[in-house]
């Protein structure tokens, strides 16, 4: 490295120096200062929300990061054969929901409670403007019959590769031998099952000469080759937006697709369900690997409260409850004695409420 | 007929009596008195906007209807080779948006304009709520290249038909000869000029022969032929979720879609461009002669201030401009007395004010 | 009635009987034939979702209307003081639903199920978008400060009274005194318990002491009395935008607000919970007495899965099953004997599996 | 600093050095590359828009940001008597919307073309969906009665502080005196004019007094003092969800607001109208600030084409045609001559070509 550019990295250096001590003060000091001034019971006469927000005495001059998710931004993870998902930009974390429901949910009449255990709260009780606050931008690349479905997901913001002022690549997907499946019997949208390895391997030459077939037309019809060459002097090619009604929907396409956070969980819930088309659902897979990592408190929340959650009707948990012989009072003793689980005091508590209503009509 | 039935009539028509008359009387005197009303000048220390509604005297029974609109009910309209568009139901009719408007922009304070005036404004200074009040669904069929563009109007609600619980049908769409156009050359993304008739010929049979071979591939895969008889005994066939990715972009599929006249109107603006590609244009093309049929006024409006409206920088008017060697002062004289084009007075004060403000500085 | 009236009633009533003769035969034979078509297994190579739908042979000339929800159409529902909610006008039905649902969801792959059921299934799964084809317009009467929570549901349309335009009538809300509580000690947002009857009804006199003055003050200040004269000849009235600032949050507003049912749903699941605040409560309970005389099927089916359902993290119904000592195979026979609950064969089973997996790892 | 916190800073340097230098390369060198691949015509057979993209290459691993808007994190910009507007948080810069636009509208078929350009065309021609790209967030202090008008606008996440859990501060907005002025005569929602001063002061006073009368009351119906002590301890208070009833509609509430950057072009286009209430205006007008810094090249397309654009139906461009008497081919040729405004050559062929066909019926 010259030393023009070790003088120019000093200057650098100190204003990031400057930058990134004022970030690290605000994130330690402040706010736990923040925290504190959370169990102060009462505000009025004085200025409202703002009063106690560490920023409004500590102008900071940055975002605030995440690192882990700022180790992923622009690479690339692949996801089938040919498709891939990458981080390209976000806003804000977990502290960012966290201030958010603070303003809504009260803060000056609260003690202290730790932010997961707010997190916790917000999303059982679906409380989702919180985690609107948060949103993230990713570059997808994904085969045609999944984009139709993902599209579905309306609260997104979306731009595709243009078919009608590009020409597509010639990308197709051909899933491996082992996720040609037969129709399900019992799920009637899914597969199940397994196909005879002869007829796999017959299914996986007719994909691929189909969709190799098709691109050559695809090219014939434009009348244009890989390398841009015109292919028939004599002849007008087909315009973009008509010849690309020979591509199958195994091809792969392009977008940038940005969402926040409450309707990046939503479509999650639904794509990672089991149910989910398997190619849609590693899509999903690998964004909530991103999650993880970007929001770790809302992702803990999520797996427990909707990911994994049991939504019964009352029927059909009071006819469980049939099956319990306790008495309402030995519930809670039970629970805390057996606390497998690592329930929270709360949680011990709501659960023994529940059994005791819908069992004696009482809590 | 027999007695019977006609016994049966006659309840019937007693009912039927009873609500239609009262519609009749609430559709000519009532709301006649109600757009008298709209003149009075104050009504605080009264009952806000309920007072004069009349709704809130005369309860009618039976929603708004419009005859032109219900003789299209479940009628299909033929689009492209196998498509169609036709409506199923809707809310609403010119006569909500001026309710709701009145509701907003006040009626109190006004004296007593009509209808169409109020639409206009509406629709010029885009107050866009009014209609929203007015609700339209329809069932279409289309090509899944068109429907691809078609979802991207994400304010809308969608139910499509789906290949992974339904085997698809064997439609597909091939351009009519003359719809087979080079790439443009003025335009990046759309089609002009012609192909020889013999390269359009050829181009048909390919895609009629590969759409063709595609459904072939297609129920070979799901081992079924178009009976529901399975093809091949020996072997599985693959579920219907991966099968269906071997038909190409130009089959055809359907939904319900249902979208609020605002929004509609929106869609249409954009797809009755004559930049947007040819295959959503003549459904747009369809949907806006429903439109003239549900809500004239709104039509009307929309004609003029957004489907033809022109709209420019400042710059490029002020520019304009400098042709026009005439004083402000005569502009208004000049476009009174050449009215051409049947501008209200308020139209001709507003462009001699533009036209006044941007030459000459003042108005 | 003269007889003139007479002839134009029977000519009226002859071209409603064709109408609604059409519309019976719609709704008995041809709607039954369509159930029956469904159960036909397959039907590819034919025209898709349109082949065995009733409008495609016998297009009707009336929307679909539900009797119930007619009768209603324009009856204010009086809510707190002086509030109201009535129905203006609506689209769909459960028919509406089923229909939507069958088109994303199969109809060619199912056998005859009945509509309760499909509608159980989308309530239950989340599955959504169906319940967005019906529409409903609502006008409202409502104080400010419930106004204000209402709004925050973002997916409905409306048009609100406006107060720059127009002038305010003088109605404000003043709680009856068993509603007058204190804070409630448990729930932070909530009232709970009571207040002596003396201190409740100084407060009552407060409130409407102020009101009355505020009004007062915003004719002072628009200088202009409740018959619309000028009170002092000698000054100017304020702004009717800047004189509306002194009326409190008490006073009360109007809107039409229109929604579609699933959102519709989303919010009475939210408003109807008893977290809600009682002023905004009485409005949801009086809308959701409406949506059951609409589509009594959903709102069935709401009840059990989304008003009335339990939602447990894995966890704490885990805990809970410790309780419970019967083997998984024991449990689908004891449902069966004691089926209290009347559970559907799905629902038993379903309850069974989620115990078998729970308690034993396995299903 | 102690030693030990320089030591801290020295790995702390080191590792922003590498950080903060491969953004460098990234903004320079790499970036100049990708925009030179951007001429390449043709790009099928490859790997369609992640070819080219730079981050495929040199994966960054910080976010893209904009200095100017870093400068303003946190910091509140004074609005009204009360209120302030500070950015929290944003995502995304002018390269961001480019970067989609590319994506979208092709890149493989177009020779470079600048970004300004680029942005002119998308904002122009409606195509918005590259602006929802760019998201931020604010920190908003504001008189409930402009709240009620900006909640309107749906397409935005907010959280209010909330008056069910807490204390609502004491600050109500009085305007200054020169904006207290009568309604306007020609515009029947605004204000035009002016008050006596005498009035005016009177109108202050009542303000004021009438104001805190109302905390007066907000306080003893809580039965709680400004230091939150109890104030009566014979009585019970109110709960906060009742007492706040009595607060008039000038009190200042606060909430995030996160917003895309259509959207908030969308509210600002609205919002900084002459006919928008002054009270709204100030706030667009700091938020319009704060978009100039943060993507300057969106803003000055904004101005341009929204902002300043002047909305003409045909007919009332064509009147005013009739007053140039040029020969549609002069047109071309004055235009440059007289280039005042500096057009593009693209804005004069588009000007003279709508003179040409709404005055000579051809282009």
């Amino acid at each position: 490295m010259s030393s023009g550019i070790l003088g120019w990295a000093k200057i650098f250096l100190t204003l990031n120096f400057v930058q990134n001590t004022l970030l690290k003060l605000y994130h330690t000091k402040i706010l736990a200062k923040a925290k504190i001034s959370i169990t102060v019971n009462r505000n009025h006469g004085k200025n409202a929300m703002s009063q106690n927000a560490p920023e409004s005495q500590d102008s900071h001059t940055t975002r605030h990061a995440v690192a882990k998710l700022d180790a992923r931004l622009g690479q690339m993870v692949k996801v089938l054969d040919h498709g891939f998902v990458r981080v390209i930009d976000y806003m804000g974390d977990d502290n960012a929901v966290v201030q958010a429901a603070r303003v809504s949910y009260g803060r000056g009449t609260k003690t202290a409670s730790d932010d997961q255990a707010l997190i916790n709260y917000l999303m059982r009780h679906h409380h989702n403007t919180p985690f609107e606050m948060c949103v993230i931008k990713f570059h997808i690349k994904l085969p045609i019959f999944v984009a139709r479905q993902w599209i579905r997901h309306r609260t997104a913001s979306v731009n595709e590769y243009s078919a009608r002022y590009s020409i597509m690549g010639n990308d197709y997907y051909v899933p491996e031998r082992k996720e040609l499946k037969p129709q399900s019997l019992s799920n009637r949208q899914g597969r199940d099952g397994n196909i005879h390895d002869e007829d796999a391997k017959e299914i996986e030459k007719l994909l691929q000469s189909r969709s190799q077939q098709a691109y050559d037309d695809y090219q014939k019809l434009l009348n244009e080759d890989s390398d841009g060459n015109e292919i028939n002097h004599n002849r007008h090619g087909l315009s973009r937006e008509l010849a690309r009604m020979v591509l199958p929907l195994n091809y792969y396409t392009e977008w940038y697709w940005s969402c926040n956070l409450h309707n990046l969980l939503h479509f999650l819930q639904l794509r990672l369900d089991a149910h989910a088309q398997y190619e849609i659902r590693v899509y999903a897979e690998v964004m909530y690997d991103v999650v993880k990592d970007w929001v770790p408190m809302t992702a803990a929340a999520f797996e427990k409260f909707r990911k994994e959650a049991i939504n019964l009707s009352k029927d059909m948990l009071t006819a469980l409850f049939m099956l319990v012989k306790a008495q309402p009072s030995d519930v809670i003793a039970y629970l805390e004695q057996n606390n497998t689980y690592s329930l929270s005091k709360r949680e011990i508590r709501e659960v023994a409420n529940i059994y005791a209503r819908e069992t004696h009509g009482n809590i």
